[in-house]
């Protein structure tokens, strides 16, 4: 039995804020964070009387105003960074131990670990969980119960390594530059076989999947699972740390903002009027269904992503334009950073895009067209069916409890001169502007068609693409002279 | 929480059984089918004191005899052969449908959907049947519980049979001699992803898989599901159908031998005095348990299998001669053809194997090293990890109710001149006896050591090798003279 809910939008676009006057630029600069654009919300006050309409399932009614709009998987978000009254001692007593290097990415994963984004896990997963996670991308817990968990969260070693632990219990995790970042208790070593962990999480071995190249191809043949415990929070010291909110302080958020309904959107591309359109249409639906204080939480994924997408930063400058533009309401949205690395894995990906945020306390979730998905890395086509990941996802063991918000795709209508729901019947008026697309525009100076993104967000994204011709430029010059 | 119970079989092995006089050759004759092997046994009687020792999880008191030890998946064995009365009238109305033309393999999987082997599966699976299996390898039923299905079963069309079948709702399905077989009702077609397909299933995409090459290279590139009516029973006539016992047929012999216990067997081989030592071992424990009339099923694969596997008549022949020679007690156990492909899938497929022996009736499953592995079909080296067929079954969704019994490998003792449970204490002592050593010996006629197979088991291989040969000569011969 399902318990998710389909809602299938279907009302006529209405929205279209991005031609205001209002509508500023302000010079990109990468090294200087915007302002923080999460902030309670002094107008909304709690509803203790109403219930929502039209709504089955495990959701609470919105008179239980409390940190669990829904609850975490195995029940309490897990948080493993040491007390800093222990710091010092388990510092010392890592120094002792042997010594596991990490990349960059293994980093990102221990900072989404250590915050509890993969509650219940505990640290890396041991070869249990990675089998668990493989085949049935779900994991049993003690009572029985199952819990998403459709990524392998594991960390790869080399043999040196792992000749080099010998038959020790427990290492030390350090960072790339060398500094001691975390334990890993009651460690368990086995073999990575990569052939087999990518073809069943992508369903594909084509050569060139991002997240393959840039990380799985070079790591070592064994996998170290075990207990993880964070000597100190992970700093990116990017100037957006301040976006990163752990999912406990963003339960604490929705608590102090008396949020009776949190949808959460993902995205690791730039906001244009088309998502906005949705978003506040899933807003309005929820109104609709009797919720009194609906709050978008817009979550832009943070860690790794393939080299033509656009940079976290950036992406950070075009998201607080658009909530200055007005494109979305900052008194009903917040934004924060995800910091997991992206898998482009699809259907099985968006899961734990999903599962996550659960952790974070939302309730609803926002899925589109071919979430976490791509173009075949080989052949002229989608990697995955673009809609396997919402079918997915409205089947997927442990999600039960999560309200599945599917979309119609937006596209720009070229009629009313505004992004609005895709209308097969009138499909020649409709334009689908890709992410290539896009870029084309950006990088050749083009504007996009009026009202396809706020003009603020778009200089935002402009800026950018003449930042890397520049870069460019200069390189090629150098090249010349040298 | 598991409820599989792990035993670790640690007794020294005392079973010998293949030195015996009373072990005789018959001679071979694939076309003359062996004596059915199942019969009741009036020594057993129902116990209803005891309960057994050492038992968790849910395992009937041995006092309810009943042909429910374990609840088929979904509750009721499905059945999906059309009763007698309505055959006329459903094969008029199939005669005017679309039709589909089934492979031979694909005959085998309505035998295998008709009589309830995958229950509650009703027919070829819908697309969301098949991302189901595919991502989760098991399906949500209305209740909200899993059960297991790890192996898509579906139904591959190509272009021209799609146009053909258009927007009709149901289609007829064609035998590969055109003989009608079946109705398929309310069919939806969605595309055949064969990339995606094959590595999630095998996580792999190396070239050779066996049924990759033989099934789903050559299929189209849609599938159909919809709801199975069988117009009567599959029937192979090559003399072995006596064999074929359905999992109702399966669940009523155990109730009428009164058994308190069903161990079930898989195999694809020759049966080797290891087999038999574990399978009596097995028997043992389960008396030790507690259990008064443990039954065991010798389940051996009947559908596809690769080319170098020993054909099933003479697997049938020589599983005959184990029971004659009293290498299995006859008395206690059941043979019986398991009508489903090969798909040589390791830990996915082992499931589906277990899964589907709980639908006949068998509440305990015996589980080895490799379970539907084979060689890599590009790399020297298993394909999948030997230890993880047993660890995923015993982790997977749906399988809880089935009591899983992994076993230590056994080898050739070369002190004790007998099978035995591998010691690694005295490694050295131990010769592993491979399928490929095991055929290398029987096709150059040199005997392997005593106690590794039964005489007339043993001939009966001999006798398959040397027709082989015998043929290849003739073809030779035949080429060298054309």
């Amino acid at each position: 039995m399902s318990l998710t809910i389909k809602l299938h939008f279907i009302s006529p676009a209405h929205l279209n804020f991005c031609n205001k006057p209002t509508c500023s630029f302000t010079a990109y600069n990468s090294r200087i964070p915007p302002r923080p654009i999460y902030h309670s919300n002094p107008l909304t006050t709690p509803s203790t009387s109403h219930k929502p309409r039209r709504m089955q399932g495990p959701v609470r009614s919105p008179s239980v105003i409390k940190s669990s709009l829904i609850e975490p998987d195995g029940g309490v978000v897990v948080d493993l960074v040491v007390p800093e009254s222990e710091r010092g001692a388990k510092t010392v007593e890592a120094e002792s131990m042997s010594k596991v290097r990490l990349t960059k990415i293994d980093v990102e994963w221990v900072h989404v670990i250590c915050e509890g984004w993969a509650s219940p896990l505990k640290g890396f997963m041991r070869e249990d969980e990675y089998l668990q996670s493989l085949h049935f991308n779900s994991l049993r817990t003690k009572d029985g119960s199952f819990v998403n968990m459709s990524l392998p969260i594991v960390l790869a070693i080399d043999d040196a390594t792992k000749e080099s632990i010998g038959s020790s219990s427990n290492v030390g995790l350090v960072g790339p530059d060398g500094d001691l970042i975390a334990i890993l208790r009651s460690i368990e070593i086995y073999k990575h076989n990569k052939e087999e962990r990518i073809a069943r999480t992508w369903g594909t071995k084509a050569p060139g999947l991002p997240y393959v190249e840039e990380v799985i191809a070079s790591a070592g043949n064994w996998l170290i699972g075990g207990d993880l415990e964070v000597l100190k929070p992970i700093k990116y010291n990017d100037g957006l740390d301040h976006y990163r909110l752990s999912p406990k302080q963003l339960r604490k958020e929705f608590d102090k903002r008396k949020a009776d309904a949190v949808f959460a959107f993902q995205l690791r591309n730039p906001v244009h009027n088309g998502h906005a359109l949705l978003m506040n249409d899933t807003r309005r639906r929820l109104l609709d269904m009797g919720f009194k204080n609906p709050i978008l939480l817009l979550h832009p994924l943070g860690g790794f992503t393939k080299a033509d997408d656009v940079p976290l930063d950036v992406r950070m400058e075009q998201h607080s334009k658009v909530l200055e533009d007005g494109v979305l309401d900052p008194e009903t949205t917040i934004v924060s950073i995800f910091p997991s690395p992206m898998h482009y894995a699809g259907p099985t990906e968006v899961q734990w895009h999903a599962k996550a945020r659960i952790n974070a306390g939302a309730n609803f979730y926002i899925v589109g067209r071919d979430p976490a998905g791509m173009g075949h890395p080989t052949e002229k086509r989608d990697l995955y069916d673009p809609d396997h990941g919402k079918k997915v996802l409205s089947m997927a063991p442990g999600l039960e409890k999560l309200n599945i918000l599917p979309f119609r795709v937006a596209a720009y209508d070229t009629v009313a001169k505004k992004m609005a729901f895709f209308d097969p019947s009138r499909a020649k008026d409709f334009l689908f502007i890709s992410g290539t697309k896009m870029r084309t525009y950006a990088r050749t100076g083009e504007n996009p068609p009026d009202g396809f993104m706020c003009p603020g967000g778009w200089k935002v994204l402009v800026k950018y693409y003449e930042s890397l011709q520049a870069e460019d430029a200069t390189k090629q010059a150098a090249a010349v002279s040298s």
